[in-house]
């Protein structure tokens, strides 16, 4: 079996991806973050994930993105609620892919693994630039220079990026396929106390209507 | 004036690659890592040269890559000390400068900056594989796609690595130029408890032999 990282978020797309690497074969390394992230809560989904997807390890990073801020997700600025609008929005953390990719990058190398997973997609998407195919491959082409790898001529490492040219409503029926539970999963960048979520931010938008899409029920709690 | 992010690990590299910044006239923001280094000691000499040269403000952000291990830096791993050999050595920390770049990045977007330093060079090095140019290229053109200039094609991110190409002397003799001050400055990868240098390991191998072959004395104390 080789080994793979795969970041998973505790959303619905990084569950699906994890899933997909295990589909493959993969012993699957769970890296998540603990960036400071208003939705925190989120976390508890990844730990459940990575349990119930059979990940060999699930390990969460702490470090604070609050310090920068810059994001309506690490800092005091409102999470909109009325709809996506044009342009890059602000619960843009900025270089916050670049960063995951880079302690994936990290733990790969330690584990002599060459295979990263990520769920970004950049067609359901909030306008993310750090979601975009080109951003993804100009990643792995610095990450081969970056590493053993690119000095000694080994395997190459490869970011694989299952659903990045899928439908959120085509990511929810692969999920289901492949027997993610989406009971486990979290979506919401503004759940209350409870960690319900809210419904109306981007994020709920796009779960909500890639569920009515795929014709599926969310198992969610919303609360309103 | 310009803002700068400059990363400053508290070496005599990244203190004259500061020094080059503030001389080059651009508003320093300084950033180090707690990352659960051997040497943690570095980081009172960055925050001592972040003063001393003039820095906007200094950050020191924690993470632990101890959670990964495979370094002599950050696992049970001895520091070698009989001097340099062929391949990448033991002190090599998976994926650090990526680490440490895209924390810069992000910093730098969230203040509208475009212009990192990293005091990286490729000439009396470790032999890391990214302190080498093709990794700053392609992690430079990574850079300009994972951010809002990508995407709203602003003014382009520049990775600045004015000392890739010189030797230690004339790292030496140009941080002497400039003002930096080398007793705050701190290279060994195994201090002991007050904080004085092995004199032993690569780190300081290349230090003293920098200083002999610039003419110079260096200022710290070895403890043999």
């Amino acid at each position: 079996m080789r080994a793979a990282v795969c970041l998973v978020s505790g959303g619905l797309d990084s569950a699906t991806s994890l899933a997909v690497a295990r589909r493959d074969g993969f012993d699957c390394y769970v890296l998540s973050f603990d960036y400071g992230q208003r939705h925190r809560i989120e976390l508890e989904s990844a730990a459940r994930l990575a349990a119930n997807l059979g990940a060999v390890k699930h390990l969460i990073v702490p470090f604070d993105l609050r310090a920068f801020g810059g994001s309506a997700l690490t800092a005091d600025i409102d999470v909109p609620k009325s709809g996506p609008e044009a342009g890059i929005p602000v619960t843009y953390v900025p270089a916050r892919n670049t960063i995951f990719l880079s302690f994936a990058l990290a733990w790969a190398e330690v584990l002599s693994s060459f295979d990263i997973f990520i769920g970004v997609n950049a067609i359901d998407y909030s306008g993310y630039p750090d979601c975009r195919p080109e951003f993804i491959a100009a990643f792995e082409k610095m990450a081969n220079l970056a590493t053993k790898a690119g000095v000694e001529g080994q395997t190459k490492v490869t970011i694989h990026t299952p659903l990045i040219r899928f439908s959120k409503s085509e990511i929810i029926k692969l999920g289901a396929e492949l027997g993610v539970d989406f009971r486990l999963t979290h979506s919401c960048y503004d759940p209350d106390e409870r960690g319900r979520a809210c419904g109306l931010c981007d994020s709920c938008r796009l779960r909500l209507k890639g569920f009515a899409d795929a014709g599926l029920r969310d198992p969610l709690e919303y609360r309103q």
